[in-house]
């Protein structure tokens, strides 16, 4: 294999041969915004209905108990913790975005890495590393198969997830370029899940597969476990079976000089990022009027707005983060809007029921899907006219290094109250100067 | 859901509703068949490369030990025991065929069943229902989106064995029909597997997270992990995704009338079952003229024959399952066609070397796959021609019980030549008067 290598040779080489000082600083330290925002969201979902189901499953089969559930005091054997910490953090849509693909790139790759971490030492720079290649390998998989395999039904963040885990795990383990590939095929061999899961517990059977079938395959690899030779590209291989012909120059052009990881959003809200821009401009309002009684709203944005979230009439947490209706209202009423905000008891809350039934929704093709104008009329006659041309969370608008720490501290007072998240915090900012980064899950274990 | 139910709740209410008594004799007794094949078939399996790697890999996770390894002494919890009883069962391609769509339905299905029954009592009925109704969904489900969804690379033993295994788990665990639905659709989140994985380690990922991933997901619908009400059938569903437009009505035409499991074939030869006529011929003869010196052999079949199988030169015991030369030559060297007969030292043998060369493979499109003639010229100047117009095993001229039960005895003497595998077969035959299975499995484990 080692003349004329195929498009799956050619992208194992990459995750073998990239080293540390190959990086870009920019690239290193959007590993760990990756990183941060990745713990946010993990201690958001960790004790959501389908992480205690899977785990109340998985419990009596496993063994080693080695590793780390996010969040949680018990503790789970490596495939099984990364099953469940990926499942966790992708729970809620409200994980990190691989804008060009819409792939969640960190929720299967991280989970697998702190997994491995938990079972051998792992440096935090191996780490940050594993995690950029682990995204460059799942992101451009994703892409050279976007936008058909996504609108096809496919869930993308599991199908692509699975390799991103792979690869990533893979290069923490030392497998070779035979075996990465090896690692890639079985992970091409497990591929799967269906947007037609989404809003149901099954979405995180394939997200936690992605994780721990991608960790698994590189220790199946390293085992000498083998594949085909060209499991992306073959004649029966994985891109003639999930997609209309591939734009195979995607894979490989560029590789290693540009990162994919840059390309990753990270949310500020727990809901459609269509909402976004709406959502900035009503809670920035709002932190100026916080006693203002509103009497109508009329929302401007891209068609695709509307055609997503123009939905006034909703009876569950999970329908009101796709719609617009719910998001004013909840924001105008609590002056919030995270997760407390798009739960069942939120859209049963008489105040915000009042204020969904006075929201409308206008659409104009002139807006991005990252702009939008809001006109809210006020008790006393005023109009207040807000325009947000790029919502906070997009490429135009990125969130800043403190806003994803802000997220963290959200998530942590909520999920674990009693434990002190500056030393996580702390830790993931400085990871690149980390020797051992086996203690760092096992930071939000909760305090007894 | 109960007013006109969707094609996934029509599938489910068929295994939820379908009582032991409903099954026509023929039927079950086609069911213990395919259990003593498949008892058969895992041994073979068990130590195989794939289930070795994968055991060692899975092991440091894997906690209780509930569950036999069928023909080891190691334990395992359930969840990985279905895991390797199905990737030992396939890993040779010697497991029973659903001939309409090619699909191996035994190995996904009877692992999880055997795993369960392990856990909890399970009646030899019900095992046995299970088996059908496993059958029955995953045959169905293949041959709605057959044989587009195969040729496309798609593993289909794979892709809808972890259907099979979910309904089958599903009926031992009494799920309800909304359950059974929601067991499905995290079947369908699960799917997953390639064709050009085939003769690689990598076939047997799939094939053993059929069995272990379906068994998981009717575990976890126990516990009511929900799943989308239509997830076959849905716009973002399993068929848009997977498959052209199925044929629907495939689905449910003569549900519970017609039963798939009939449409199974055994296998005699663990090799491509083009070559299994031919096969016929050479045994046959070669037991009449065991000393004869053999000349020259021409082999006359249809055109897929010498398409698939017209092999002189080869190397490995892989590549024997698929050459004519090779299976024709081991045969008369040795008067067998079993498993021995298509290993790396086999292949290497040189009285086999020498005689493959003398094997030619002539097309004739008056045959189908499953006749062939053979003419053998030995060194006495005689021509012997011989013909097979059905091969054994083929539909029209089925495995008989003892020739089942033959090839399960000579897998037992290779792999646990201590066991008295009588009390095996004795016990798979009377399997509807067993009000407890849960020692079927372990008396395949070898003795001390």
């Amino acid at each position: 294999m080692l003349h004329n290598p195929g498009v799956t040779e050619t992208l194992a080489q990459l995750v073998v041969g990239t080293r540390w000082d190959d990086l870009p600083a920019p690239v290193s330290h959007q590993a760990k915004r990756s990183a941060m925002n990745f713990f946010a969201v993990a201690l958001t979902g960790c004790r959501s209905a389908p992480v205690e189901i899977a785990l109340q499953t998985l419990a009596p089969f496993s063994g080693g108990k080695q590793s780390t559930i996010i969040g949680r005091r018990e503790r789970i054997d490596a495939l099984n913790a990364a099953f469940l910490n990926a499942a966790g953090a992708n729970v809620l849509d409200f994980c990190d975005t691989h804008v060009p693909t819409a792939i969640h790139p960190t929720a299967p790759v991280a989970p697998a890495l702190l997994a491995l971490a938990e079972l051998k030492p792992v440096s935090g720079r191996d780490f940050l590393l594993a995690l950029v290649l682990g995204h460059e390998i799942e992101c451009r998989i994703g892409l050279a198969m976007s936008p058909g395999h996504y609108n096809k039904g496919w869930h993308i963040t599991s199908t692509c997830g699975v390799f991103g885990a792979a690869a990533a795990s893979g290069k923490l383990l030392g497998l070779d370029a035979v075996q990465m590939v090896w690692a890639l095929g079985a992970a091409a061999a497990q591929s799967a899940g269906l947007c037609e899961c989404l809003g149901t517990a099954a979405k995180s059977a394939s997200v936690g597969n992605a994780a721990r079938n991608g960790l698994w395959s590189s220790l199946l690899a390293a085992k000498n476990f083998d594949g085909p030779p060209e499991p992306l590209t073959g004649a029966q291989g994985y891109y003639n079976a999930m997609t209309e012909p591939p734009q195979l120059s995607v894979l490989t052009d560029g590789l290693g000089e540009t990162w994919e990881i840059m390309a990753t959003a990270y949310k500020p809200y727990p809901c459609g990022f269509v909402i976004h821009p709406v959502l900035d401009c009503v809670l920035d309002w709002r932190r100026e009027y916080p006693a203002a009684v509103v009497e109508k709203v009329v929302v401007t944005g891209n068609p695709l707005l509307a055609a997503r979230t123009d939905r006034p009439n909703i009876s569950t947490g999970r329908e009101s983060q796709v719609s617009t209706q719910h998001a004013v209202a909840a924001a105008l009423v609590t002056g919030q809007a995270g997760v407390a905000q798009f739960t069942d008891a939120c859209v049963n809350d008489p105040a915000v029921l009042a204020l969904r039934g006075k929201v409308g929704v206008v659409r104009d093709g002139r807006y991005a899907t990252t702009a939008a104008e809001v006109a809210i009329a006020t008790a006393d006659g005023v109009i207040h006219k807000l325009s947000q041309p790029a919502a906070r969370g997009s490429e135009a608008n990125p969130m800043s290094d403190k806003d994803i720490e802000a997220k963290l501290r959200v998530a942590a007072a909520d999920a674990i109250p009693g434990n002190d998240i500056s030393s996580l915090i702390d830790a993931i900012w400085t990871l690149d100067r980390s020797r051992d980064i086996s203690k760092l899950a096992a930071l939000t274990v909760p305090h007894a």
